[in-house]
């Protein structure tokens, strides 16, 4: 295999809407370091079941939930000395899924402005243990739509096309004003991890660069 | 007046039961160390009304907002370079108030989990500016109750004396188990602010030495 010029104690992160690869690039990206992987919990979710039957009683709730879970995963990785690639950050939480819910009114004004202003102290901080790059996924809306199709998670394919559509805008908006560490973008057109294996020694030495120029600064 | 040996960017915070005393320490203390102070601040809170209608719809939401208004100020008084007296811990919040909530089941245990994770994350790390010494005050039952009634708040007068007495076993067993930073007992039948100047004097000589005796460590 390759060298590769990424610190052993580097924290890589990857971003980007529901479908769009993440999971798939965090194993692949970790087997190809010999990173330790940070995958998303979903199981031992108290509030998610609770949530689903009853969205505005249960929507703060389930942010502080994931936000807890969020901020405790980070340290982890972080007293852990680094090393690790991590599915889904903890930006995303707040950027994307607490916003929809405020912006809907299925989290109410006074609950949001608790929940950021909880989420800004926390996290929005030099004490916060920020990753050294986001790795941002994006791609044609089409093409998440279709591996949302191949993928056939039940609660998925029952959600309506609009949805997917208003959460890629919600996605490109958020990326847009992003600055809480140095960003990669990758088009999923740009790369096949499952049939070229040349795809992720193209990713590493990107990600390489990536950090390097950041470490300079 | 007096030269004090406390150095002028500790962080002081004075914890104890309702009525005890502590914001007029608080002040006092402030103004002999020519130091800055740190009030409870209860007029913004959106959730106190809603709470005191249904206890149990509320808990977790107030409980959450104390804890992100406290962690906020902690982090502004340590972004200050200290130098602070803070009226009321963030350890009290979590030790006595919301552990009340979840003993009595106005807070849930699933709840109570979430929150107690979610501070031990964020406030029980190196990463959490804690106090240079926490004074705790204490005293007989019957002085507090006395200076609860002196006070004459309509919401403390109202409230039933057994609340008092399980709040002071409380507090006991709270600071008994209590390491998070050095801490210095006071017992405020051994004092007397209004009417003796010397009080003063004594109580800025026991922090003072307590502060140096941990920075030996």
């Amino acid at each position: 295999m390759k060298e590769h010029h990424i610190p052993k104690n580097s924290i890589i992160t990857v971003a980007g809407t529901v479908g769009v690869g993440k999971s798939t690039l965090t194993k692949t990206l970790a087997k190809r370091l010999g990173f330790k992987t940070s995958l998303e919990e979903v199981d031992h979710n108290p509030y998610l079941e609770k949530f689903y039957h009853d969205f505005e009683r249960w929507s703060f709730h389930l942010q502080i939930y994931f936000l807890a879970e969020r901020f405790k995963e980070q340290k982890t990785i972080f007293e852990a000395g680094g090393g690790f690639v991590q599915d889904r950050s903890i930006y995303e939480d707040t950027g994307i899924f607490a916003k929809m819910h405020a912006d809907k009114g299925t989290m109410s004004k006074v609950d949001y402005k608790t929940y950021t202003s909880l989420f800004e102290a926390m996290v929005m901080t030099p004490y916060f243990p920020h990753p050294d790059v986001l790795i941002y996924l994006e791609g044609d809306l089409e093409n998440i739509l279709n591996r949302i199709e191949q993928r056939g998670r039940e609660m998925e394919l029952q959600t309506s096309r609009s949805y997917w559509e208003e959460m890629h805008t919600r996605y490109e908006n958020w990326i847009s004003g992003f600055n809480a560490c140095p960003v990669l973008k990758l088009r999923i057109e740009d790369y096949d991890l499952l049939n070229d294996e040349n795809s992720i020694e193209n990713i590493v030495d990107q990600i390489a660069s990536v950090i390097h120029d950041n470490q300079k600064k």
